[in-house]
């Protein structure tokens, strides 16, 4: 079966299998119908256990062929030594894609953990299934109410246009919990665990076809061939931005990665050249994931690095112009038009230069608008943030990015902080505009980094910032992208 | 009088005057008498308008003069060019510091600004009374329910340990927000503004002496006599850390910080070695000043740089090593005692090595804090952090780190997630405990750095970690701390 369709089919099942269901609410395989039915999935959902007559009022099967429908996915929690003939039945079902929840595989560093994946994977890619796994937490739907992992608070994320795939299960629920934390949508997320025959570059390259996604978030601990998660991206950069972290950095740590999902982590520089080279976009920590994905989830690319910044106090304007600056962002130098105009409009008291400080307009509607247009439209300007401390008479300000923005090609983002949630209702109003609002100066600007980045990918390829002299990385393993 | 004992009135008056109180909703003088009496202020309010018969059920004066009773604290909102006689009268009725809110002075960039503002220094300095500003947002006290400053989302703040000082009101404003969202409370908070007569110094050397203050927090855009600073840091970091973020760091945006508060921002790298070398934590943006100042908050410095990770999913763990790498902090060796001994406690498929994988024990409290005080114990771990996605099974390891806690004298920091809020009691469990709780693993581990620095601060001296070579200090210019 074509792997995008497979996928599809995997993502939306209409039946999903537990084997390993359980009646003790302590249990992985308890845990998991329950996820399923409390996240709302609409499909069947067979509990599969021998010993087991029903669960949660669902007739329970002794096998995966005793089901008497077709199962689309699987999910698979017992140990890891009864594993082998599950997969056979689930090849023989028919399964698309089996979810192998289970640890002892290859993550042990044993052989016969090894062993035992090896005979999995062949068992599975020559029967057409999928497995994804072993040592993994599931994926999520949320658009088909799909829950299919152990953890329960992913049922909590709101749908949205960002995919996650993640090495780790863990790090899988740190991003996509940061991420409803922060308003950010997610179209599908993925723990890929010890990826046995399900890899990266087909996360990557499925998520290129999906149309539910727009914006593709990886947190990648290490891979046995890089080059093939490196072709695959490059084929999808042109669409849509991927953002990776790259985990187990240091040589200190390369065991801790190697223990984890069985594969050597590698050098930290040889990844971020190569990923960055590949028009990627290389971040360093969950929060810059976070950052840039909303920036790419709600804004579009920026057409080059010329910032103007507007701010109601000076001080947050001044934390914004020094990111800039260490972001290799710059500030817009406005036309001499521009200037006067914004003369006209702004206070006596205020300067009229980058950052443009509001802090005696920030109640005028009409004169923030007519002040955010006139440097929207100046020819010396990319993108545009504006911060604002939370306070009503500031909200006006707000208006205003919201109606300039609805005109405008060019990218914005927003600083408006919200003390014990009080900006709930601004910030909804902002972000069902489109407007990506963060709590600190300087992470707006990091998503704006983000916007400027993408933009340079797109106008052309990938490797412009970091350079590839003694990095060590030869041009006979990776093939660069097409400038 | 004693600078200490006048700042203590400042922050502890009896009375507070409102000068330019207004009955307009709209307006800085309307905003500033409100805030005192929603924030709960229980000393007496007087506001002040000849215009004005009473506001909010108060008596109103038509002058300072005027006002019966004595006046600890004046607040000023009024036009530039009618500030003169009103300090003038302040002074004449024994205020102790006049928080001046008005703008319009050297913050402008005109001579006449600058020239008004020095006549103003000239009268308060003579008189003994201390100007908050000009250009200022105010101060607050949250134990003395005081929010004297015109953003009452200020009396939103909770009573704690860490003090704020910022020569922005607007970085005030998000600094102490940004503390608030992460349960850090508050001793006291204030803006200073263009600095008329109260400088970071003082209010160094004043916070220095707080009983109710732990840790100090600084915002700096730039200063006149940095040696000041550094002088009055010296002497008070062996009791207290004080955190700082310098902001105006790029030469391109010099001049808004110069617009900004009236004083040239200077070469960053200047500013960065000589606080480095006080002895102070220079930290890289907001969220960075406000994970450490937690972690400062919360829990005790550390006694040297080697950390033990405990971690339930292994990816959060990888990213926590990756972190200590990238902060100079080193993962600990853990003795041949302690590893047989995680041995005998942990499952068979973790490693025990570090970091610790606590996969297959999180639902054992005894496991997990055996195994908590089995490397808590080892002379070879100076430092512990842990992280855990939250999930109710995997809290039995946050009530370990609780329990071996309270037996320790080695910091410890967390991570624990909370999707849209659901870990809220968790949180609160272990931050009513004193553990400082982050929602990133990163994070966690900025926390736990800071805590590192202050040990080394602590046992030598500060300026270990940046080299001066180059740096274009000049020994003659500061004095550096005695070893």
């Amino acid at each position: 079966m074509d792997l995008v369709k497979q996928l599809d089919h995997i993502f939306n099942p209409r039946s999903v299998a537990v084997v390993g269901a359980s009646a003790n609410p302590e249990k992985v395989g308890y845990m998991c119908v329950g996820n399923l039915l409390e996240g709302g999935f609409g499909g069947r959902v067979y509990p599969v256990n021998p010993g087991l007559a029903q669960l949660f009022g669902l007739k329970a099967y002794p096998s995966i062929g005793a089901i008497p429908g077709g199962v689309d996915l699987a999910m698979v929690a017992i140990p890891a030594e009864l594993t082998l003939s599950t997969i056979e039945e689930c090849v023989a079902k028919g399964v698309k894609g089996t979810i192998l929840i289970s640890g002892g595989f290859r993550e042990v560093g044993t052989e016969i953990g090894a062993e035992l994946q090896a005979q999995l994977k062949d068992i599975a890619s020559k029967g057409g299934m999928k497995i994804i796994g072993p040592n993994t937490l599931g994926l999520i739907n949320p658009r088909a109410k799909l829950n299919a992992s152990f953890q329960y608070t992913l049922s909590l994320s709101q749908v949205g246009n960002v995919a996650v795939a993640a090495q780790s299960g863990g790090t899988t629920i740190y991003v996509v919990h940061a991420l409803t934390n922060h308003n950010v949508g997610i179209s599908k997320a993925i723990g890929l665990g010890n990826r046995c025959n399900l890899d990266f570059d087909e996360v990557v390259t499925y998520f290129g076809q999906d149309k539910e996604t727009e914006v593709i978030a990886l947190y990648v601990e290490g891979l046995e061939q890089p080059q093939q998660l490196i072709k695959a991206a490059q084929k999808v950069i042109k669409r849509k931005p991927i953002v990776v972290y790259k985990g187990g950095r240091s040589e200190e740590v390369g065991w801790a990665t190697l223990a984890h999902t069985g594969a050597l982590a590698g050098k930290y520089e040889f990844y971020k050249t190569a990923f960055h080279e590949a028009g990627m976009i290389v971040v360093d920590d969950i929060t810059e994931l976070v950052d840039v994905a909303k920036a790419l989830a709600f804004q579009p690319a920026a057409g080059g690095n010329r910032v103007a910044i507007f701010s109601v106090q000076a001080g947050p304007g001044i934390i914004m112009a020094d990111k800039c600056h260490e972001r290799g962002l710059k500030l817009a130098q406005f036309s001499s038009a521009t200037k006067s105009r914004l003369k006209q409009l702004a206070s006596l008291l205020n300067p009229v230069d980058n950052p443009v400080d509001l802090a005696w307009k920030s109640d005028e509607f009409d004169a923030c608008r007519e002040m955010l247009k006139v440097v929207l439209d100046d020819d010396g300007v990319d993108a545009l943030t504006v911060a604002a401390v939370f306070y009503s008479t500031n909200m006006e300000v707000m208006r205003a990015v919201v109606d300039v923005a609805r005109g405008s090609k060019k990218p914005i983002t927003v600083c408006l902080d919200s003390p014990r949630g009080a900006a709930y209702a601004e910030i909804g109003a902002l972000e069902s505009n489109n407007i990506p609002t963060y709590p600190l100066p300087e992470r707006a600007i990091t998503g704006l980094a983000g916007l400027v980045r993408y933009g340079e990918i797109l106008s052309g390829g990938g490797g412009g910032g970091i350079r590839t002299h003694g990095s060590g990385i030869s041009e006979q393993r990776f093939s660069r992208p097409s400038p």
